[in-house]
């Protein structure tokens, strides 16, 4: 019914994650809307993600080069690294500004229900790092889930005959939220982190 | 701290409405996580919508020919034309598929508090249409707010030496809500539009 442009734009929309059938035609006839400028800055940086973007070749961050800014910079230490799932992940912990080391981004978590083992994710080029930098304190800042805790004990693991520091973010209860609504899993950890006041 | 493209793309999905800077980030990874196949087809997508969309010369809808399939079908009743405020609306009574007639955008409601006047919403090629057409029948689609009330009222009035049934679809408690979170206009205008049961 609709044209094929608006749904052909409604189509590509809807592939975005959380945008069903009804918002995508919402943010569709937003576009319409759209000056013809604001529509070629629109398409070009669709274009620019398509063709600048690459993966920094040492830690996997997102990048314009092939190095990113991270770990080109002299003035972060490179003796502490932070070992995250995702690269938005690096950009969550940067926000807060509370960390100058380098990052690591594995690609994914190991899980064999899903056939992914640790080959499958960037955890080789994480070791070769380790030798290279001299790095002393590995942070696994990864979700605790199963395949988050599979991962951070197989990280352990490999890395045991090494002289490194190896810890975790601490799992809890998120400020604001009432403890009714936490599973007994996390309360558990809670439990065990606890800390003298 | 984000690669210029990534920001780019952030600031181009945050003109969407209700997308706000965190959703717009995570639409963004999306994005890069797309394949360049995806993303190419997003961009020509976006490029068509500027190129290739227009209004139909006769009722405003958007279209990709200057007459669109609704003004251009000849088995629809174009003795009745039901009168909308915006393109998208024609979709939405379109689904329902109730309708056979034509119909007619304004592009806007009358509004003397933001200076919109009869002259700066398509009116006048209601007008028009009305007597070139022979229309029978207008169905006031508008929004029940003081801005459409206004327009209906005035539509009303220019009209009220021809010889035409105006209507204007029906006001009152959408299905499923509950009547204590209903204003009391609306329920006022349901109470006026009680039928026999």
């Amino acid at each position: 019914m609709y044209p094929e442009s608006i749904k052909n734009i409604i189509d590509c929309l809807k592939d975005l994650p959380g945008i069903g059938e009804k918002t995508a035609e919402r943010l569709a006839f937003a576009l319409i809307g759209f000056s013809k400028e604001k529509l070629t800055s629109f398409s070009d940086a669709i274009i620019a993600v398509r063709d600048k973007l690459t993966n920094c070749e040492i830690c996997g961050n997102i990048s314009e080069k092939n190095i990113c800014n991270i770990c080109e910079d002299k003035n972060r230490n490179s003796k502490i690294i932070f070992v995250v799932e995702k690269a938005k992940d690096i950009a969550l912990f940067e926000k807060i500004n509370i960390f100058n080391g380098k990052y690591h981004v594995l690609g994914g978590l190991i899980s064999p229900l899903e056939g992914i083992g640790p080959e499958d994710i960037n955890i080789d080029k994480l070791l070769t790092r380790i030798d290279s930098e001299g790095t002393e304190e590995l942070v696994l800042a990864l979700k605790p889930s199963i395949e988050g805790e599979t991962t951070m004990q197989y990280i352990k693991k490999v890395l045991e005959n090494k002289n490194i520091k190896i810890t975790r973010i601490a799992t809890g209860i998120p400020i604001g939220t009432d403890i009714e609504y936490i599973d007994s899993m996390t309360l558990e950890f809670a439990f065990e982190g606890r800390k003298d006041i």
